[in-house]
């Protein structure tokens, strides 16, 4: 068996894509049941390779170690017997879902007689740049067949041992199941230069879905040439108005804050009414024992604890138990507030006044807006999609949490008895 | 009156980008009617001041002339008063048109009584990148209002007289009906920085379509920092399986080749099966008097009159009297060959035999596969989408004729009662 989408000196990036390409014709004509099999064949070869791919975590911890690797990246990076079976978990639970390929979106007919139909396709080859977590490589694998996708997938130099070991297994998998095992295709070559490679494959690629940091992110956006989803960063923030029912608000901003900061989706900021906020104030900096605080003049009036917050303050997505304070006279203030520092992806208000929470929500520019609950619910799990590759924070073609039908696209079928334009 | 978008030496194109993006929050929340009153009033400004836009036009095609422009080019660009008044009747019949903002596309209520909605809202800014065109200006302006965004503008320096007129027209339009005049911008500075500038407006532009040849193509591609849309070539196939009513062939292939040969929808290739090829093929050339054919070596032993076709022939879009023919096998064969060739536009096959046509739409990878009619009919009129932007051809977000529908995107409602994650 070779190593997965390994080219010698002589071979490109782009025969690694047109190879992935034309697995990809092929996955775009198979049936669920073949899909599902697949998935199913792919899981039991990745649970039964668990020692290989354990010993080759190994090597990627060990060479992170040597490289003096932070802890909190090494955990990332880290496999066990239950992470890999988790991972196999993942691709089972996907043959529940139900496959988007096929359906008819919409169906008209016209004057002339052409009857119109728009049907859901894959979109082919769908590309992922991915950091430190190994598991990607096999989430991101299951998600792309199911909906019909061949999968072109880059990880992190630090991961590759890992990587290459579940790209080998899954590859296993989906020979057994009688499918090109090119619908994973792994690129070996971790070089700077190959990823720059990569992201301009235009005619490879379909759709990449960058999975990473600020860095990442500016690298696609000065370099990339196919068309992509961006994955952005979470500055979310919570709207306490002045008819917000304060025990409520106290819960789902201890909830959004603390339950896992490290997310994207978790809230950042904290806008409060001014009428309300001598009142909840005090009370919220309580219930958010641990939690850093940083405010404007009149939040620290009223609570001494809060540390003075820079203008940079509003912008920062700490990933950390930390959060910055603003007060606000008006919804009007609130909302002009958050559209300037949000990144468009989640936020929140806390009211129980309906005119309120209409104009919040047809005027905050989001993803997705959240009225009395947490911004920790956006998220393709708990939106029902069963499974996500990530949320976007764009407008274009997704936004907010992805799953299955966000990685398919159109075709129209136009069938006629001859008709020709006048 | 100002100049539309002028800029002085120290005002930046961020400048510009900031006051669209402050205009367009103001049309994401206007009614329907408010809208519509804005077409109208918008329309009978434009028309009042043809003479002015007239006259402006009369500067540009002077210029052109002693430019040496060609013709076709310069008949592009010139207006007249049936000119002008057709722009103002395109934006009156945009009125009649449905407002797309604000439908509820789906929602569902989670088991922990999560009420979702997605609700269809504006882009923000589109941005248009054009050429000679100057309707363009106002068929753009028009779309985008009655989609609920604001249009961004940057036609070419040839137009740019012609542009401004119309522009200032527009917005005197706009600002009559009590809405923000930057509603429409347009960029004034027509120089190649100024568009490199203008295409990596990542935090003022939502979404950038151009409308254009290859070589702006290619400037996006190499330059764009923000999403944008491709409308690309055309290289459109005919395929003419064993099973073809050779009349009806005859006909669709007359009209997708011949009816407007300069636009992106005609055809520009012929595949024949071999089996009907001796039949058809003397039949079709007779057919399509006029068409000069280049085609393989089969063909020309049938028809000896087809120059041959060189390999550049099967990827050419000629928008001209011209036509590559090829003779296939079977079916799988024409499949391959439209898919390695084809820009992914519009695909035609012309057969009686339903196994064969299935096989075909949904083998083919295009936006738009048709089933014994023109490609002609691929175009957002003729889908009754009522008018279009242009034709996507890529595959994420819009794939095929982009009415108004595609010029939004979706935010996520979830209303809640305190809920907070576990």
């Amino acid at each position: 068996m070779t190593v997965p989408g390994e080219r010698s000196n002589t071979e490109s990036m782009q025969y690694l894509g047109a190879r992935v390409k034309a697995a990809s014709a092929v996955l775009a004509n198979i049936t669920t049941a073949e899909k599902d099999e697949a998935l199913k064949i792919g899981a039991d070869c990745l649970v039964a390779a668990t020692s290989e791919i354990l010993e080759a975590n190994c090597a990627d911890i060990e060479r992170a170690q040597i490289a003096g690797t932070p802890d909190t990246v090494i955990d990332r990076l880290r496999l066990d017997t239950s992470r890999v079976d988790a991972m196999g978990e993942g691709l089972r639970q996907l043959v529940a879902l139900t496959d988007p390929i096929g359906k008819i979106v919409e169906q008209w007919t016209r004057p002339n007689g052409l009857e119109i139909q728009k049907v859901r396709v894959p979109l082919g080859v769908v590309a992922i740049i991915y950091e430190n977590r190994p598991n990607v490589t096999s989430d991101a694998f299951g998600l792309c067949l199911k909906s019909g996708n061949a999968a072109f997938l880059r990880g992190s130099s630090a991961a590759i041992d890992s990587n290459i070991a579940i790209a080998r297994a899954l590859r296993e998998g989906i020979t057994k199941a009688g499918l090109p095992e090119d619908a994973l295709m792994l690129v070996t070559d971790t070089s700077y230069e190959a990823a720059i490679e990569f992201m301009q494959l235009r005619d490879h690629i379909d759709c990449l879905i960058p999975r990473g940091g600020p860095s990442l992110i500016n690298s696609i956006l000065d370099n990339a040439k196919v068309p992509y989803v961006i994955d952005g960063d979470g500055n979310c923030h919570v709207y306490v108005d002045e008819a917000a029912d304060l025990d409520l608000a106290t819960n789902v901003i201890v909830n959004a804050k603390m339950q896992r900061p490290s997310v994207c989706n978790a809230a950042e900021s904290l806008v409060v009414h001014s009428q309300i906020a001598p009142n909840f104030l005090p009370r919220i900096t309580n219930a958010l024992e641990g939690v850093e605080l940083v405010g404007d003049e009149r939040s620290r009036d009223l609570v001494p604890s809060i540390q003075p917050a820079t203008e940079e303050d509003w912008s920062t997505e700490y990933l950390d138990l930390k959060m910055s304070v603003r007060i606000v006279d008006n919804i009007d203030e609130a909302i002009t507030h958050i559209n300037k520092h949000s990144t468009g992806h989640s936020e929140a208000i806390i009211s129980s006044n309906q005119t309120a929470t209409k104009e919040f929500a047809r005027r905050v520019d989001a993803a997705a807006v959240l009225v009395n609950t947490s911004t920790r619910f956006v998220d393709g799990e708990e939106f029902g999609f069963g499974a996500e590759i990530g949320i976007s924070t764009q407008k274009l073609h997704a936004r907010g949490p992805m799953g299955l039908e966000q990685l398919t696209t159109t075709k129209y079928i136009v069938n006629g008895q001859g008709q020709t334009r006048g």
